[in-house]
């Protein structure tokens, strides 16, 4: 019983106003004009939608679920974005609480083209959770950067991806930086025996960061990262779907301002528009997320029975490494644990070398 | 005395540790590690910036200026939004206020390539308020919506946009709704004399916005309209820079929902990005916004002391013609009105097309 786009919002209002409220909602999502002026009969049977239901909150609040006909997504990230909440973000007595899409819209979003499983095989872990970190601060030079990527990758991390504030600046190119980075990581790989990944930060105008994900990809990185919220949601749709030859890490970075759930953006729209991996706030770091937020943000990217693959959660933001342990019995083993600030707690190299190591033995245990 | 990109934040904090907090707030936004482990010299005299200072509100909460060195942002517009509120736009006691940025950067992102002298230039009215409408609802055939547009121009609307709820849907394709409305402008302007700008809604992923701009264009279109936090606010810079030949209307669609100042997000970054015309929710309709930011909001689009062209702002979302003059007393006469559902409370096409004259007549008194 999932025919149209259903989207639950949480509204403020007073008991007495909520039905009115809740079909301003229904119109102005789709018809933009009230129902007294539509005349056309398409638009009447095909285009405004329904109330679902309005259950009353013991928060005084009301959570309303409408359902559009799917039509009126017309088969565009974009335009799907625009009937969940276009206009009525401009309402700031309504969240966005849950979306749910009918099977065929999902189908034609996409989703993943790697998700866990092409994760673990690009990584070579195949059970267990796997560790990531970051390359910061930002303002080092390329070559500084390289030196603390084949820092980690001798240390063993899976994955070693850019902070998402290393953009292409005057003082590290994008390019130089990949090409460096891959280099470190294939040097470490000699050493050890193991490959890590190395995974850029794509940022930029839309046409500048497909230049960029076609460098990485042929410099032979092991996935790219992009922030979806600052580039647009529709840019990670078209990489996906037109280019991505590696798993693409999908980083919170501008997201956390829309008054849209983090369940519903990152746990649901990230992955449905083809995230393999998605960075979200830990609890109990320097972000706010509560533990049920965690959890079921980690079980919506783990879904597996609407027919997209399932994605790696990638909780970050103040994990301390030792924390490790409480938060892989947590997650359980579909993880990957990032941990950036905490590594970079080391007076020297050799003394980041062995904090690193720690934590890929704490991981893998 | 604006060297640096300047960034202000209301900030939820009990008075003892809002110190701390602003130190957080600056190193989460370009460093992302404390300070006690930043050893590199060029990044702790070029990437860490400063906090220049913090102030107590009436509401307890306080209102704080950090700037960031201009290098943090890389000369790249999505990187610009990085270092204002990308990790900080994750903690909920955190708004975005305000924000400055240095002339070299404002060069950099370019701003409007037309503003409102260039909007004038089009329409053909040198003074006094402009006229625009939406086509609507969604669901409409192409040729009713053609039809529509036909009245709105031989009433002499100056500008006639697609409602942003029309995408490149089954049941009106995009491509055969621009050849139709710029058809159906034309030949009203044979009955007139006047040529209506007919502006057509461009969505989707990246890669379709730009074919559906460059059709546009070469279909003879008077303006295109996007909706920046939909497609991606990067993107609207992108077609600014590189294909922009009309003016460019800016959306505010899933805007609202930012925890952004309406000032900061659609009265500066837009006009910096590139828009023409600002279209934002009038006081007194159906959105909340106040008197006080509509009138900011108009003073910071018609801005003209910074350098940049200065934009028309859009007032709209329930303004009845009925309302007409008391808010054009409000705005002065550099502003373009929109007026969608008030128009269509018609029984018929006549009556139409004499609430679209009389909208006229009011504007042009």
């Amino acid at each position: 019983m999932n025919s149209g786009i259903e989207v639950v919002y949480i509204v403020k209002s007073a008991p007495a106003d909520i039905e009115a409220r809740t079909e301003g909602i229904l119109l102005e999502q789709a018809v933009e004009l009230p129902r007294s002026v539509l005349r056309d009969d398409f638009v009447l049977n095909h285009i405004v939608g329904s109330v679902r239901s309005i259950e009353a909150l013991t928060t005084g609040e009301f959570r309303v679920t409408i359902s559009h006909p799917e039509g009126t997504a017309g088969n565009d990230p974009a335009q799907l974005l625009n009937v969940l909440f276009g206009n009525t973000s401009l309402q700031p007595d309504v969240l966005l609480e849950d979306v749910r899409i009918p099977a065929s819209l999902l189908q034609t979003l996409g989703g993943p083209r790697f998700g866990i499983a092409g994760i673990r095989q690009a990584v070579g872990v195949p059970t267990g959770p796997l560790t990531s970190t970051a390359l910061k601060p930002m303002g080092l030079s390329t070559d500084k950067l390289a030196a603390i990527c084949h820092t980690f990758a001798l240390a063993g991390i899976d994955l070693i991806k850019d902070d998402h504030g290393l953009a292409d600046h005057a003082f590290s190119r994008f390019e130089d930086r990949v090409r460096a980075c891959v280099d470190a990581t294939k040097r470490a790989a000699q050493t050890t025996g193991r490959q890590s990944l190395y995974v850029p930060n794509l940022i930029g105008s839309p046409s500048r960061v497909l230049e960029q994900l076609r460098f990485a990809q042929k410099a032979g990185v092991g996935g790219v990262m992009i922030s979806p919220m600052l580039l647009g949601l529709p840019l990670l749709h078209e990489i996906v779907r037109n280019e991505l030859t590696v798993p693409l890490l999908a980083h919170p970075s501008f997201g956390g301002a829309l008054r849209i759930s983090p369940e519903a953006l990152l746990g649901r729209l990230f992955r449905w528009f083809g995230a393999d991996a998605v960075i979200y706030p830990n609890y109990g770091g320097r972000f706010t997320y509560s533990k049920e937020t965690c959890a079921r943000l980690a079980a919506l990217l783990r879904q597996s029975d609407d027919g997209l693959p399932p994605v790696l959660p990638v909780p970050a933001g103040g994990i301390k490494i030792e924390r490790l342990s409480e938060t892989i019995a947590f997650y359980g083993e579909d993880v990957m644990l990032l941990i950036g600030g905490s590594l970079y707690e080391a007076a020297d190299d050799n003394a980041l070398l062995q904090r690193a190591k720690s934590f890929v033995a704490g991981a893998r245990n």
